[in-house]
């Protein structure tokens, strides 16, 4: 077996050494170099500095095959990324006569005259291939040097990720040995981690504990997995491990596509012609906003109530006053009552309630901040579940919004069977 | 003047090195080391590998005064920080008699047995003072080495963050010359940021351009202004700073807090003792869920309408099918029927209406994606305004609610003068 390629990224730009910034184009890099088996040995960031790219560049080419600079091409003083590779390789760099004449004529072609200083973009580093970039003026580069392959690219994220697409990806694909590494996602919901860690112990087992991966957020989980190899041997695999994983996890599964729980809700509701509506306290409208985040949302969504006070319950919601009185606002009864509120005051199909304590104010040793109650009333009936969730009041809205999308899920799931 | 500080950050962690994370300690150095006038020159990711961590040391401490070293403290095979910074600077490590003895009893506290796994914590490099952990079992250190001083700090966020609090920055105290770089700032909602960047011209120019920085968002500016020097000449500097861009930019100005707008709109509706109720179509709840994130809410807010289809524009929020007919459902009459709507249905100070085409569908060339009427109805009449927000579904829905409430806050300082 051929040895892995090792891989070095490296961002260029005093920006991204401030407090309010991060690299992120090393995430589109990474997964291309995942695809093709190649593994990221380590990443840096460097500032505009000759000195300082050139030192982390001749680091990263002394143990890597590979690596990737993005950042530092454009026209200005502070884009030195074409002098530092200049100097740590000890080359010389021209003008390209015909990339002077491209930029010039891109410039034309928008009805401007190219500033001097877009020449220092036509800099060509002695022995290096350019790169063709069809989304700016920048040309990306690639030489050899002391072994590596070393890529510069622009740091504008769309521009980088087209020629990554464009030609990194045909250089990876040559130059490796072919056995592509794709990856799948379940989405899960209503499970927690560990619980759902348990359910996929034998996927563990079956397709090795490396190509399984679960990544967790509260109330939403993502299970990702991997095969390796052509495509006619991947694809099988692929398809195979998914549903075995769907066979352990059970419908807890919504998605095999990276996407939120709403737009998995929206596309069951279009698919049982079925509405929703919602009777909102303690989330104060999100679940409603994140069923309306999906486009297309008229289909299955007319409205919602947001009943934050007592008295809106019953003058909006159809909350009997009496009810509250006996109960409390944070009860089973108040939600299945918002959920029937709901649904019958807005006459759709469904309709989901949700009453609770988000925090940070307003808990009791009876009922602490993180209880909430959430019911969805159904053609067949209803349900409703207590829920004791922890975190702040962002988190605990959060999941309340999550577990009310979740519940009616389930329901639209029985309604078919 | 002595010369500034230089700075390296290395965050360990393999994990920090795949597509899903990135390492965000980094930015809580970067803020400790700007408050005491300290260049960060680089930062970099390794895996969990002793010869990428001592590589990267290597060439750091070549450059920097001060490294900062997070992860791979743990007590697992795969936390091999201490081995890599002993073998990048030829120093033994030797096991803490004492530091065992305090993991142990944090182990004991808790009722558990330490594991012997737990003992790799206690080795400490040869010449390092060992840095407290208040928050969990491994201790950080601290040794110089090369010149420079190396900190060694767990991963963990929490951890790392109460370690720089409470020694990093003790210590930048004593080897700076104590010249603080103050921040500060200035939220700003309802102007573009080209309009604001020409209101504050005369700041960049009487404070210097690189104490004054705008980092805008859609919709929201934050404007960052930095004083250097003792508290005595700092504090009213940055208090002159203050009091002069918000004579340059005027009632846009909505907090000097680093929070959003809900939050300054939720002060000032209870400095007011106002309540508001919205009634939303293209927002579907936003605006609503936005008010309500703000903890102790039910002060100024009980309710909201989400009215996505006409036949509940009419039915909830009493807007007249006629006024549908003759102006459409995105219309300014539709919206500010909307707004009065709220206000008088639900018994409130101020409503809010919002109405418009968030696509990616409905546009037409008479009102394409992004038209948006928004409707603020008060105790003295109402105003309405009509938006073209660039952007997508989600954009244009967020744009919306800053709009919404914006053109709110805006009212309520109109009624205090």
């Amino acid at each position: 077996m051929i040895p892995a390629m090792k891989a070095a990224f490296l961002a260029v730009g005093s920006e991204l050494l401030g407090v309010d910034r991060l690299d992120t184009n090393s995430l589109a890099a990474t997964a291309l170099l995942e695809r093709y088996g190649v593994e990221l040995k380590y990443k840096a960031v460097a500032g505009d500095s000759v000195a300082d790219i050139e030192r982390e560049l001749l680091g990263m080419v002394s143990c890597c095959d590979v690596v990737l600079v993005s950042g530092g091409l454009g026209p200005t003083a502070d884009d030195v990324t074409r002098e530092a590779v200049a100097a740590a390789f000890d080359r010389e760099t021209r003008e390209d006569a015909a990339v002077v004449a491209n930029i010039r004529e891109m410039f034309h072609r928008m009805g401007w005259v190219m500033p001097e200083v877009n020449r220092r973009q036509a800099m060509v580093i002695e022995g290096a291939q350019l790169i063709p970039n069809p989304q700016g003026t920048a040309p990306g580069q690639l030489l050899r040097a002391d072994g590596a392959a070393v890529f510069l690219l622009p740091g504008v994220p769309r521009e980088l990720k087209a020629m990554l697409r464009e030609f990194v990806e045909p250089w990876l694909q040559s130059n490796t040995c072919g056995q592509v590494r794709e990856t799948q996602v379940l989405k899960v919901a209503g499970v927690p981690e560990s619980e759902l860690e348990e359910r996929i112990t034998a996927a563990y087992e079956e397709f090795g504990r490396e190509n399984v991966t679960v990544l967790a957020k509260p109330g939403d989980i993502t299970l990702r997995f991997t095969a390796t190899g052509e495509a006619d041997t991947r694809q099988p695999r692929l398809a195979a491990m998914a549903r075995r994983l769907r066979e352990l996890v059970g419908e807890a599964v919504y998605s095999d596509r990276d996407e939120a729980l709403e737009a998995a809700v929206g596309r069951e509701l279009i698919e049982h012609g079925a509405s929703v509506a919602t009777a909102e306290s303690c989330t104060g409208g999100l679940v409603a906003e994140r069923l309306t985040r999906v486009a297309g949302s008229s289909a299955f969504f007319e409205g919602a109530l947001v009943v934050y006070s007592n008295r809106l319950k019953t003058a909006l919601a159809g909350v009997p006053e009496a009810l509250l009185v006996a109960h409390g606002a944070v009860s089973e009864e108040t939600a299945e009552a918002l959920a029937r509120g709901a649904r019958e005051g807005l006459g759709t199909d469904y309709g989901i309630g949700v009453t609770g304590i988000a925090g940070p104010g307003g808990g009791s040793e009876e009922k602490p901040v993180g209880t909430v109650h959430i019911a969805v009333a159904g053609p067949r009936g209803g349900k409703s579940r207590k829920f004791r969730f922890p975190g702040d009041r962002e988190l605990v809205r959060w999941q309340s919004s999550q577990a009310a999308l979740e519940m009616l899920r389930r329901q639209l799931l029985q309604g078919h069977e």
